[in-house]
């Protein structure tokens, strides 16, 4: 049975909805969850529901990172956290996976520092899932903030992007592409240019360099960029489905008199943003380190949280670590590497 | 009377829609156009429309370029083109201003090497006008595929972008921005940390760094970026826009089965059509070259052409290029430059 420890100080309403989200994973799927946190509190919260039998235990944290800590303030300074006991559990070989949807930096952070990365990574890099208009998922990463990544960087996260994708999508060549400015290689920057000539050499299904528009398109599965222009991407992509939806709302609002109008349109407009939620697609991955870690959203609700824990289960399920590390080194033996 | 050279066949339904657009803009604006292409076209496609009294005309070119040319071919072997005839019209002073709704590729490279840059601008930057929650305008520079930037380019793009902002939404210190991937300084890349040393010494609003998002909260006016960064924002904006347009066309219909309640929805649909429209801002301004150019979306219909040309006459009488000259050689003769 795989070993999840949860995080259960990390979301916006921890503990509660990370001990209802490790019931429903314990249920479920079949996973069994060390909730990690401050003992009462958590005891108290889980106290509430019938839990009898189930693979869920508690491991005592004395200290909580907050949203506001920073990513080294929390590193440093709080090694009692929920979150350091979580990542050492990993370290230890105690828990197969670390699933938090608490602070992003902080998370990435002990993730990288406590258990560290595999030995052919430079650095962990954090995948989003975005729904597309084919109505399947497309990968960005890195999302996490490697900033002037180097084109070997791209390169090591292409690598870990379609070894994720097959394994949580099932698509055995996942289409991988070069987020850029055009298709044409003379288009891009000199990052995305040098970039290009190592992904060609990669037995990847490599498509070739894809504009913004293409991320939702669905005609790629797995895209590939530096870490800041994936953090704008991620970020920027959450501001206007926000934006959207809130002119949305007003604009039903407006201009629905009857009652059953809007009752109709409510309807639509749930089911929008249903299908523009992306913590439905089960937390980012944080790909590199040495044992699978799984990020949340803040906001996320018992069922993201679920779906986080059923990531975090299938990446280890499908060793995606081991086959990350032998695709590296088996890259690094080729010669012609930037 | 200020007068506007529009490329008459740069758009996907040139020239009618150029056509229309310029007499809409002709009897409403107070602007002279001249009507740049293939004469027997553009004059057939005129004599459809009552002009007589109106200050259009038509100017004669052979050739046209298409959206599928390079640029550089576009400015190398299509020297008739109703693009580089329309330049010309500008650089020789018959015209003030170019506006084309055509390849955007091609017009940033024909606007920037026949008309010129303004002596102290090193690259032109393309600004994109994007509406905000706010009900306001926020402006992103560069989108137009400035790779590679260096920091005092980005400075400059904010001292364009800020007269642009002036000029056109009346804002008298609007909030300028860095786009970044945190609040912190600390927290962006290489260009960005030393691009934010450079933008808190101009006598500007900046207010620091932002995130993606931000971009649509209306927080701030005019947020500056590299080329790269800038573009891929605007494709990915573009391309997200149109997924939730059809996906929410996809939920109106699968769930609305009354007559009244689909025509109800759709009334709330079409609105959130307008309010994303980003043609209806008028077109994105190539800022920094020797005589205002603006660039329409291919698909723009006659009114979104009218815009374009109603900014391009407003950055004119704004005698936007001589501040920018103005701020920028002012800028130079500060020691601290980078």
């Amino acid at each position: 049975m795989t070993t999840i420890a949860l995080d259960a100080m990390g979301g916006d309403h921890a503990p509660r909805v990370e001990v209802e989200g490790a019931i429903l994973a314990a249920r479920e799927l079949g996973v069994r969850v060390l909730l990690v946190g401050v003992e009462a509190t958590v005891r108290h919260e889980l106290d509430r529901h019938k839990v009898r039998g189930l693979p869920i235990e508690i491991v005592n944290a004395t200290d909580v990172i907050t949203m506001t800590d920073s990513p080294s303030h929390a590193f440093r300074r709080k090694k009692e956290s929920s979150l350091h006991v979580a990542a050492r559990l990993v370290r230890d070989g105690q828990a197969e996976a670390l699933v938090s949807a608490g602070n992003t930096g902080a998370v990435m952070t002990i993730a990288r520092f406590v258990i560290g990365t595999l030995p052919s990574v430079d650095r962990p890099a954090l995948a989003a899932a975005f729904p597309n208009m084919k109505e399947k998922i497309s990968v960005i990463l890195d999302v996490g903030a490697n900033v002037d990544s180097k084109p070997a960087q791209i390169e090591q996260f292409a690598v870990m992007g379609e070894i994720y994708y097959r394994a949580i999508w099932g698509v055995k060549r996942p289409r991988i592409a070069l987020l850029s400015i055009g298709e044409e290689e003379a288009k891009g920057n000199e990052l995305t240019r040098e970039a290009a000539i190592l992904l060609k050499q990669l037995p990847l299904n490599f498509v070739g360099n894809v504009e913004g528009r293409d991320v939702f398109r669905g005609n790629v599965d797995v895209v590939v960029c530096d870490g800041f222009i994936g953090n704008i991407a991620l970020k920027l992509s959450e501001g206007l489905v926000e934006h959207i939806g809130g002119m949305l709302k007003k604009a039903i609002k407006s201009s629905l008199r009857s009652q059953i109008g809007y009752a109709l349109s409510k309807r639509a407009f749930d089911e929008f943003r249903k299908r523009t939620d992306y913590s439905e697609t089960g937390g980012a991955p944080l790909l590199g380190v040495r044992g699978i870690t799984v990020i949340g959203h803040g906001r996320s609700n018992p069922n993201a949280i679920k779906n986080a824990i059923r990531v975090a289960a299938e990446l280890c399920r499908a060793r995606v670590n081991e086959k990350i590390e032998q695709e590296l080194s088996s890259a690094a033996a080729v010669p012609a590497r930037g």
